[in-house]
């Protein structure tokens, strides 16, 4: 499994994925799920993969291909579409072609394979927009109303989310939630693992202003999350039935 | 879906279920999950049930209908069953032969039925016993090591318990965790509803020593849900990155 999450506030966007991937429980490797194309301040689009390597290892191959293609245009490379939701059909529609492909081979062993994505990015001039792609491709955006979006083990993580982000939250605060998040998903479901990358984009920037792998033995990742179990037994304490 | 958990402790168990009921979205029932066998003094068992109303209405009937048999035996009746250990195999047993009878039928429409149920009981001079089945009719313990267990929509209420519940936590702190757990389970999905059922069964107490429907205006539950909405936001504002 995986949990990536995505947040859509007022002074920008911030991104955070894990690294575990397995086939079955006794094969654990670390993969990056976070990908970034950039030509900073011209445009920033960052994409986070939950779901079977296969098919998001070659989703994203492909879409670099099209990028550095020699005929590369609008309709077939991210780095060139007009706008951000042109990049989010283009990123849907390679995802439903792999996986499709994928998923025919599979079926052979009567296996399935699928992944959903994270697309978020800005182009200048425009709007920082965040997307959740489906396997099949359609996919929808975030709001003021949702403003984070969530792929793969995202039960744990998301009553936290649910009680503090805010479109207004800060960078500095929404960094925070999304540590604690992934802290609560961590703790309950073995495959999510560290380390973690974490991103943030600020806003009219078009370019990661900030990324920073967090690694297992990270102090103040650690500090954090003990800090936050602490005040978790605190508030409970305090709490009359 | 449904939410429940069981926990058990040194001082006693502690139960809880949600009472929703959804055929699709748009036909939302309430349904009683939480049902109490009963000699006081003798012996006690409270079963909560997730999943098919079908499998599981019929499954509580036909334990029902077997304790009250005139030829009930220590084989057929969970009210005559020498140990709890038989007693989860005769709920384990009857569950799933419900089950493939209801999945039967449901084949011919290609659909598929399934339930999985908690079992909490203690009989007169044996250990307070709490298990959960599955739908293959199989079943687990609650432990020392992990003295709760869930059913239905587990995951948003499971980092609460993480943290808090040991064998050690007293009833009224273990009343609290499961209410607080609901709470996040509630928050986060739709499909999870109050009223509630909160059972409390004291050791070596056999009967179960206190009953609670919280119903969806009960100003205490709102009144806790809101302090710790408010504690988990002092707790995240106290936190540094």
């Amino acid at each position: 499994m995986t949990y990536c999450v995505g947040l859509l506030l007022n002074e920008g966007m911030v991104l955070l994925s894990d690294t575990r991937t397995n086939a079955g429980l006794d094969n654990i490797s670390t993969y990056r799920k976070m990908f970034v194309f950039e030509e900073p301040g011209e445009r920033v689009i960052a994409i986070m993969t939950a779901g079977s390597l296969s098919v998001t290892q070659t989703t994203i191959a492909r879409l670099r291909e099209a990028v550095e293609d020699g005929d590369a245009s609008g309709e077939t490379s991210i780095m060139l579409a007009p706008t951000l939701l042109k990049v989010a059909e283009i990123v849907g529609n390679m995802l439903a072609s792999v996986r499709a492909d994928v998923d025919e081979k599979l079926s052979t062993m009567r296996q399935h394979a699928s992944a959903s994505l994270i697309v978020a990015g800005q182009r200048k001039g425009g709007a920082m927009r965040l997307f959740l792609i489906y396997p099949e491709g359609n996919f929808i955006e975030a709001t003021e109303d949702t403003p984070f979006l969530q792929i793969g083990e995202h039960k744990y993580g998301k009553p936290i989310l649910d009680r503090v982000v805010r479109p207004e939250t800060s960078l500095a605060d929404a960094q925070k939630a999304v540590l604690l998040s992934m802290d609560s998903t961590l703790r309950s479901n073995l495959s999510v693992g560290m380390p973690l990358d974490l991103a943030v984009i600020e806003r009219d920037a078009c370019r990661v202003t900030q990324a920073r792998r967090i690694e297992a033995g990270d102090e103040g990742f650690r500090a954090m999350s003990e800090a936050w179990s602490q005040a978790l037994r605190d508030g409970f304490t305090k709490i009359r039935l």
